[in-house]
Order: C-alpha cells, then sequence, then structure tokens
C-alpha cells in the first residue's frame, strides 16, 4: 500500500521568535505515476480545504496510488491566526496588505533563455527535470537573498519548491459567500470535466502572482515556445487549479467528504489512482473566459440585502441586491435597487450587509456557456 | 394622522474634524399616550435593526397613534464604518476596546438619594417627571464634564438623554449567527409574550452598562424604594428590552416586517397604537434566567463546524460541534467532539470556524422553561 | 550560587491546533527568603519589560540571591502577535475588545469568608501558607470549569497561579508614549522610594482586573480583617506594583539596563540580594492619588501636535496640544488649542496624531507632592 | 492679489450612505503661470502633509501667484479615519489590502496612439492640451464603467483628474519613522536642488500605481515619442514628486512650516511665486537610483532596538539593529545583532519593535552620491 511520511516545513517566525510551520503529508504509492501537490487555506479565512484534505487523507490510507501525493493542510499559519473581531483576516499581511497568493515567482525572460538552451532532441522527460531544477535553483536563490524577502514571498516561495515538482496543483480556496467554482488554463479545459464543479473560469497566460498561474504558466509558455521550435505540440502534461469550495469562514464535513470525492475523481481521470475508483458527477459545467467574469462594485454606501443567490441565473434587469440608506427611511430614497447589467449567474457576493461604495458586491458569470 | 419630525444628532467628530451624526424619526401621535423609542446597530455589525426600523416607519405613516415614538436607526455612525477586513468590526471601539453598549450611565446612590427626597404624597406622575428631569440633568452634567469624556460614553449618554424620556425602551440587536431572542427585565415578563420571538431571558436587577438596563434598573430600584416606602407596590410602567433578531452581518427585508409587526404587537399591547391593530403569534416562549443563559468556550484551538443549529434542542451528551487539528489529520486525534455537557438550546454560535482556545463557542438555554 | 530552572508554560492554543506558551526563567538563591514574580508585555505592545528581563538574567546569573526569583517575559504570547498595520494590537483581544489585564480573580466575600476561618493564635506564616492555598484552589477551580472560560482570563489565571504564590510583584507595562511612573498601592508607598522611576501613583484598596490589584487587595484586606480582629496591625509583607517603563513600541537596550537596575534596588532594599548591591537612584519623586490622575479627553477631532511632553511640569492654561481642521485651514478656526484646565504633569499620550473625538489625549498628574 | 476658492469634492460614500469628502483649496494669481497641484495624507496616517499645507496657505494669502495652486490636504477621507488600536490604519484599504497609492491610471498603449495622432508642426502648447483632454476623458470613462470600479481606484481617479491639469504635482507623504527625503523623476534631477530634502531617488519611467508615476509617466514617454518622431528634444515641463515629510502619526507645526518654505522655494524656482522670494538652502543632497534603494528584511521574528537611526552614514559590518529572543534570555542566542550588508544611509525603519520574519525593517541608500 502507499507509505505516508508526515513533516513540518518551517515558513516564518513570529514576534516572540518561534517557528511557524506547516504540516506537510506525503503519500507515495507503490507504483509509479504522476506526481500531486494539493494545499489549503493559503487565505486564512478559508478553511474548507483543510476538511477537504482531512477527508482525501481517510481515503488514501485505503486506495492505492501511482506516483507520488503531497498535502499541505493550513498552508499559512500566519493568516490562519490574525483575528480582527468574530473574524479571520486572512487574506492578506495584515503588516502591508499584501494578497497572501500574489508573491509567487514567475519569469518570462528565464523561461525563453531556459528554451534557447533545448537541443532539437532532448526528450520531454530531460526537459522537464532540467526546467524543474532550473525554477527551483532560482527559487532558492530568491529565498537566499542577502538582504532577504518579505514574509509572504518567503512563504509563497517554500510552498512553491514543493508545488514545482508537482505534474497536478491543486490550490484549495473559498469564496467570500460563493458557490463552487474553479479556475482553469484555458489549455486544460478539458480537465475542467473531471471534477464535480458546476462553474469553470478558463484562465489565459497571464500570471497574476497565484500559484496555479505560476505553476501552469512556466510551462504553457515553455510549450508554446518548444512547439513553435520543433514545429509540432509539444506537451509537459502539467495542469494547476484553483478550487473553490464554497464560503469562507466555513467548514462542513460531510460536503468536505464530496469535495474530496471530486478531487478522487480527478486523480482517477489522471491515472494516479490505480483502482478505477471514483468517476466524475453527471452535472451541468458552465464556463466563461476570464474577461467575462465580471465584478459588479457599488456605486453607493449602505446596508445590503443580497436578494440574488450564488448559482442562481439571472436575467438582465433582475434584481440583484437591495440598498437601504438610513437617513431617508421615511421617503421614496430609503432602498434602492442594484439589477443585473445583463444575463448573467452570480457567483459570490461580499460577505457583510454593510457596504461603502465602491465594494465588489458581486462577481458573475457573464457570456457563459457550456462546458 | 401622526406627526413626522427628521432630525439628525451630532454624537462625534471624526479625524477629519467632521461632525457624525445619527438620524432620529420622531412620531407624534394626535392622542396622548406613552412614549416609545427605538433604536438599531449600537453594534456596528447588527443591521437587521436597520430594517426593522425602516418596516417600522411605512407602517406608522399610516397607523394613528397615542403619545409618541422615536425611532433611531444606525445609532452608532463610528462603528458602522470600521472595516477590519471584509467585515465590520462593530461591537467595540478599535482604539481601546470598550464595548459600545457598556458606557450608559447608572447611579444607585443617586437614586436612594432621590427616593429619600420623595415626599409620601407625591403622585407617580410627579415622581416620574422629577426623576426623569433628575437623571437628564446628571447625563447632562457628565458631558459637560471639563476633561470630557470618552467616546463611546459620549455616544452613549447623547442616546440615553432620548431614550431616558421614554416608557418603553427597544434596543435592536444582532448575535453572531442567533436564532431571534429578547432580554427582559424579570418584573415584565408578561409582557415577553408581546412580541413574536421564541427565546426570553430574564435579567435581574443588575447593571453592567446596556441601555436596557441603564433604562429599567434605576426605575426597578426606585420602585422597589419607594413601595417599600409606601408599604404597597409602586409601578412606573417603565419597561426596556434587548431584542435579538437573528444574526449579524445579514440583513432581509422580508423578515424586517415580521420583526417589525413584532414590535407593533407590543405596541399595540402597550395602547401605543389607536386601532386594534397587530397582535403577537401563538408561538411557544422558551425562557431562561439570566443565570442559567451559559457560554460554552473552546478548550482547544482549531477549525469548528457547528453540527448544533440555533434554536435546535440538544439533548445532553449529543454532538454541538466537530474541531479539526489539522497537525493529526493521518490520526485518530485528527477531530474532536465537543458535547452538550446537559440539555441545552444553542441560541446563538461564534460566527468563524476559525477559533482559539477560550473562543465563545455556543451561548445556550440551560434549564429553560416554556412561558 | 544561584540555581536556573527555564521551563515553557502552555497558555493557548491557536487556530492550527497548536500550543501556544510563555517562557518562565526560576532564579533560586542559596539562602531563603522571599518570593518574587515578574512579568512583561501582558499587553503585547509594551515590549521594554523583555530587555529589562533579560537585563536582570544578566545580573542575576552573577548576584547571590535570596529567596526565589521567577521571571516570565513575553507574557502573552496571543496579544505579542497580532498586527494591525505595523503596530501590534497589544492591548486587547482583537476577537472581543477584553483587555490583556483585566481578568485576574478577586472575590472579598472569599476573603470575609477565608478571614472567618482564622483562629486567634495562628501565626502570620501559616496564615499567608493555607490564604495562598485557598486562592491558588479558587483559580484552579475556574482553570477547571466544565463550560470552560475565555481566553485572557485563562492566561490571566495561569499568570496569577505563578504570582500568587510571590511576596513582591512586578508587572512590567508601557504607556502609549509616557514618561516612566509606577503604581503603587497606597499602604507600600515607602517601597515607592526604592525604584528610580520619577512618577508615582498611589492605589487604594480597589480592584478593577489587575495583576497587581488581584495580588495586593487580597492581602489588603485580609490584613484589614485580621487587624481589626487582634486589634493590632498585622502586616503580611506582600507587595505589588505596575511598573510602566517609558512608551510601547520601543525598546532600547540602554535604558533597560537602568530599569534593570532599578528593580535591583527594589530587591536589595527587600533584602532578596543579599549583597549590599545596587541602592536606588537620589531623584525627586512626584506622587499622586489615583482620583487626581486625570484624563484629558478631546472635544473634537483632528490633527494634533503633542505639544507638552511627558514628565514636563505644565501651569494651569499653558498649551498641551494644537488640534488642526483640514477644513478651515484658510481661516481662524484652522486650528485650536488645548489648554491645560489646572497645573499638571503630563505622564503620558495618545500615540497617533488622528483622534476622533473623545480620545484620551492626556494622563496628567494634578494635585501632586513631593515623595 | 490671488483669488482663493474652496470646495468639497465627493470621493466615497460610507456604509451610512453619507458623502465623504476632500477639501480642495483653490489659489489663483493675477497673472499667468503654471498650475500646481498639490495633495496630502493619501494614506491615512501620513498627515504632517496637513500641516504643510496649512502653512503654504498662510504664505498665499499674502505672496503674489503665477498661475494657479490647488491644495487638497486630508485627500483620503476613507483611510484618515481607519483605526486599529490606536493608530491609523492608513496605508491600504482595510477591507482589500489595497493600497491607497496604486490605483492611479496609466496607458501606454493609449500614449503611443496619442503620439500617432500629433502632427508634425503641431506646437506643444495644443500637444499639452489635446494631451490632457484626452487623459481625462479616459479618467472619467474609467469613473463611469457600467460594473463601477473599486474604492481606492475611484479616489485615485478622482485625484488625479484633478492633478492631470497640473504642470507641477507634489504629492505629500510620511515614512514609517523617517529622515526627509524625495522621488523624482530622473529627467527632473536638477528640481531636487530646489528642494530642501537632503535625499532624493531618482525614478526611471516605470509605473507602478502612485500618482507621481501616473503623472510623469505620461509625459515622459510622450515627451520620448514625439522627441524622436521630430528628431529634436521636446519637453512638455511637467514634473511631479512625492515628498516624504518625516515620519508617520506625528504632526509639528514648526517642522511644517520649514516644509512648507522648502516647497516655496521650489515654486519660486518654477516662476509660480512673483517675488524673489524663497529659495532653497544650502544643504548636502544625497541621491541613488531606485535600484539602490534597497529594503533590508529581517531573517528572524523577535523585539528588535533599531540601533541606526534614519540619515544617519552607516559603515558596511556596522550595528544597525539588535534583535531580542524571549526564550534564550539566558543564553547566547539572548541577542542577535543585524549588521549592515555595506555603506549605507538608513531613510526609515519600521515603526514598531515587535517583528516577524520577512519585516521590512530598514530601507536604506546604497551606492548613494551627491548631487
Amino acid at each position: 500500500m502507499n507509505k505516508m511520511i508526515k513533516q513540518h516545513i518551517v515558513v516564518a517566525q513570529n514576534a516572540s521568535g518561534r517557528n511557524m510551520n506547516v504540516p506537510l503529508y506525503r503519500f507515495i504509492g507503490a507504483k509509479p505515476g504522476p506526481k500531486v501537490y494539493i494545499q489549503s487555506s493559503i487565505h486564512g479565512a478559508e478553511v474548507q480545504g483543510n476538511v477537504v484534505i482531512y477527508q482525501l487523507i481517510q481515503y488514501l490510507k485505503h486506495m492505492p496510488l501511482n506516483g507520488e501525493i503531497i498535502l499541505v493542510p493550513n498552508c499559512n499559519p500566519v493568516g490562519t491566526n490574525i483575528k480582527a473581531g468574530e473574524y479571520t483576516l486572512g487574506r492578506f499581511d495584515p503588516v502591508n496588505g499584501t494578497n497572501w497568493n500574489r508573491g509567487y515567482f514567475y519569469d518570462q525572460a528565464l523561461i525563453h533563455q531556459f528554451a534557447e538552451s533545448i537541443e532539437n532532441h532532448e526528450s520531454v522527460d530531460s526537459i522537464k527535470s532540467r526546467f524543474r531544477e532550473k525554477i527551483k535553483a532560482q527559487l532558492q536563490q530568491k529565498l537566499d537573498e542577502t538582504w532577504g524577502i518579505g514574509l509572504a514571498q518567503r512563504l509563497n516561495l517554500k510552498l512553491q519548491q514543493l508545488a514545482f515538482d508537482a505534474d497536478y496543483v491543486l490550490d484549495l480556496h473559498n469564496g467570500p459567500v460563493a458557490t463552487r467554482h474553479i479556475y482553469v488554463p484555458e489549455y486544460a479545459i478539458e480537465s475542467a470535466k473531471c471534477f464535480n464543479i458546476p462553474h469553470v473560469i478558463l484562465i489565459p497566460q497571464v500570471f497574476s502572482g497565484a500559484l496555479d498561474e505560476a505553476t501552469f504558466c512556466p510551462w504553457w509558455l515553455l510549450s508554446d515556445l518548444v512547439s513553435a521550435k520543433r514545429q509540432k505540440a509539444v506537451n509537459f502534461e502539467v495542469e494547476a487549479f484553483t478550487l473553490e469550495m464554497g464560503s469562507q469562514e466555513v467548514v462542513n464535513f460531510t460536503e468536505g467528504e464530496y469535495d474530496a470525492k471530486s478531487i478522487l475523481a480527478f486523480l482517477t481521470a489522471k491515472k494516479c489512482l490505480t483502482s478505477g475508483g471514483i468517476s466524475a458527477e453527471r452535472i451541468t459545467r458552465k464556463a466563461v473566459y476570464l474577461k467575462d467574469y465580471k465584478i459588479l462594485y457599488t456605486q453607493e454606501g449602505g446596508i445590503v440585502e443580497y436578494v440574488a443567490k450564488p448559482g442562481e441565473h439571472i436575467a438582465q434587469g433582475q434584481l440583484l441586491a437591495k440598498v437601504l440608506n438610513v437617513d431617508n427611511l421615511d421617503n421614496e430614497m430609503a432602498t434602492s435597487d442594484i439589477l443585473a447589467p445583463c444575463d448573467l449567474i452570480p457567483i459570490l457576493h461580499f460577505p457583510s450587509a454593510s457596504v461603502l461604495s465602491g465594494t465588489q458586491l458581486y462577481k458573475c458569470f457573464t457570456h457563459y456557456f457550456e462546458l
């Protein structure tokens, strides 16, 4: 059966001078196969992924594995433990506002340079292996900077060192108040059907700092460059996804088991699991290109009822939200309606009823299509 | 019909040197009757009361009133507007941790002294009128302190100046994640049946700084003193309640209308409304004495699923919550169960799945009884 | 020479399910003598005491001790590690606003009851020993509550278990922007002269939750009760002090050595140190009764220059602070002056130039006198 | 003499539904001349600039002006008023971590496109005027987005609408604990000598979201493009600077007057002031290129004494800071020294003694030279 190794990795030190570490569960199959890396809770309030990893581990104790799976729950011991009022201030470093999921490494120039180094007859395996060493050497060099590096970036690079070895990377998140959705690189659109996740966002080859992008962008660009050079498609079979497992600040063990099965279905499809095992459910999947995943900002401040629920289909002109203005309770300006600017599916909404103007009220699928 | 006057009252000044004010809607009936004072959102994240006041105003435009109702929505313009992450940091002053609902004024000695001043044949009306002047003079004196007073206390005293004139005071709050409940002074237990609120906490004559206590404690003590002196029950017919209208950070206009009707039923029972109007619903009401309203604290830190929902009846030993420990996902310490220490009804629970040890996980009715 | 034992005490568990502990350094002298307890940083941003304890330890390695000294630096591992912006949010639990220094235990009734149990001929040593057991049993009972206790209270009681064994308790704090000052129970006024601290606040027998009060109030009350009973002064020789070592958010090793010497001078006076050792400096000490230690609150919000510096003597009517109002920069309301309401010494001021109305601008000695 | 107009501009609405506005003081000279735009406190805790603008206004009441000066103190009414503990959480939106000074608009493609539209004989004045209209139209279009825009971005664009009309833009900031320094675009290096500011950072033509960059980058690029086309230097005489006037959370009226004179010296040099007026002081100015302005991050967490003070010249290997580790106070790991990695001038340091690993401890001039 699978071998299980548990470790802890130091990623920071707190003001008491104590190490802060993340747990790492490594399952090694009896047979060779792909490497998989799964982490959760890089945003500290998005904790359902920890339950999903717990449920995954219960399965992996008994399901024969090909290759290796690394599971890193609660991968941000700083962000998990910052309270501001009753809630967890988990999206960004409270010192400087740095989003915990925007400091991963990607350097286009380096990839172009590496592509130059590839000889015409080098095998895909050899390229992959050399590329991994190259990128990991870069990560180590940045971690060893004489002048040091920032807290969030160090955390990100330490995790990326683990993740960059993997063929499949899953980063488990939650939305504020959200329905399940997944970010998928455009080239891996078929893989979106392996998960039990009804809403799919297709991402272009653009890097904005997140782990999924930091994983797929290098391979994608390298694939483009090598394919162009060799005049035929060269595919490195590396994929990365951000899975949004419902709402932040909430966990549910039953849903966690459902989510774990969804991931097991993906792993089965990718032949990480020996037995026929688990397959994805037959659900309808709606997809959008990233440019059609729109943020609706409030134009006014006030108290908001979120009338449209995540996952509902809303027609243009239909009521999304109702805003109360406390200075006008006696007249017709007491409430104002926020209407859908076009047909859309709200995927998530802001988790507080009190909003300033310019708040991200909803994020919505527009021009969506069935996968 | 009723006359409506709208005002704004300055309660603070911000760092930009700008006044911060609260809106005040005053409805004056054609006929004399009791005075009622209703405020909402002294805790900034507890916003449903604003919607309830909005719905009340829609009714009061058309229902003939006896006496006067003052409505003060959004009565804490400071606390409403402090964000810490996406949520509102509304329970306490972020500068010093002062709970916004603990700075009202109450002075036992003053009341004893006032009771001394009452002659044997002074009428109840005269006593009430003189007592109000006495207390309000004290409030003004504190507001005029040469050395100044703190932000929360000034806000509280400014509101108390309005509230102390009233015969009925309703302070509209929300719990974190909560079912509807109401705090009722023990002497007003019959009034608990006038509201559509299924859970009732009976409060003794103890002051811990809140508006309801600051209202009923003085009258209650005065009533005790005068009754003792005159050797017969002297009742001033002043009551005050804290109504917890569900969960914080959420508003719902439909539920707001239900809550407004609940208050209108109370006002009808107290003859503030002329027409037969609205009466309370026939619901089961469970009550506890304050001493039996217990807080369950976590003994450990971790990620929590709140299995028992607010309002459910839970037997001793039944599962309340399940805690995940991320360092032990591979062994039997992965989860631990928190069981009910006795038969109870959870009334509210903590709103975040991430808890440190010593967190108020649940507040529960124990030894409850039917009203 | 002295024996040194280092331990760690678990006081909480964080959301990652990890223990949070405080370091404890115990120095045991070769000869018997008093027990001393010194802690620092119960308020997380008040960190100079950690440096003072570091400097004390350097001395205690070489100075023969009578009795025992327990040093607990950084005694609040939660509060030390909460950042909100660049600063440490260290005065209160960010979840609920509970001041970390207000949850110690004191129960008057218990002490009255204990005093009843004292026989006329019981020795002071026997009373002390029995009283300590009694209180510590109470502390343990509260820690073992079925329903649990809150985070701040657990931390406080765990520390109080250590402190209540001591004859001398020193709690090391800092003010916001402050000159050095010390809180001294009125009965221990002579001890104030043993420290190198120029400003002394004399505290009555009133408990408001802090460690010094939780230490001296029980002994003081017990002393009063036993003295009354026996009709002669019975003194238990227990003293407790809060030392405010300058400003928060700043440490200075050189000043830390000066402060360490100040404490060594006190310990020498109390015969905890064998050798003649270190004596207090000849400095002028100004003292006030607590009632004359006044808070000056702003009446307006704005941008403030703190013109009067902590420790300066300010005459009535002299300029304390100047407030800028950004909406009136072109007219004579641009600035307003805050003047001293009487002769005073500002001891500390608010650490930010931006204030809302109702901010504690200054805390001041009034009606002070020389010790 | 100069005409003065005061206005207020609405930039946001809070959760109470109330407008949040910034004051604007516009001084119009009797004679034509350049337009100047000066704002302060876009970062809410950096308040000294408000005092500087106050002092500037006192001068501008009496000094004849050429052209026009717009002064916008306290330009961020949201960020100024967020407290987290006693300090102002002013660098970023507390909801999402967005830095208040990173949402200004710049679009290279648009400028290339505009440059195409310039005919060979179009005058510099005509180009400037058309370019301003073009950019301002873009700003308005973004403000009018159907789906809305974020709070910080709206604030930024509203201010940029005012600033983009100006020839000289000064954005007044403060560092955490800092000596005075100024950011200057490389092409305006001579202007650095017009201010009384001893430390100068020279910025390349790179945009990272700040107001100064959003002002000079477009003109710089346009200048490059037009110059290339016309094969001779075309200069639009537009300059923008970020002035860091010492430390945040502190104001000082006397220093504010000195800073105001520094700005008046610049304005005199640029002929905005008629009379010979005020000239810059003869001080030594040290400058660096942006790439040599280095951040030193801590590698460890702990309690820090900042030994090296901002503005001091520190040699390689000299002590910068000393870190205390509370778990090792009894051994040689109690303190560790952070040494200068090369010759440097610390310009600013972190404002709290408590740091996690990865904190920006110091920002330093390296490879600096005299201007």
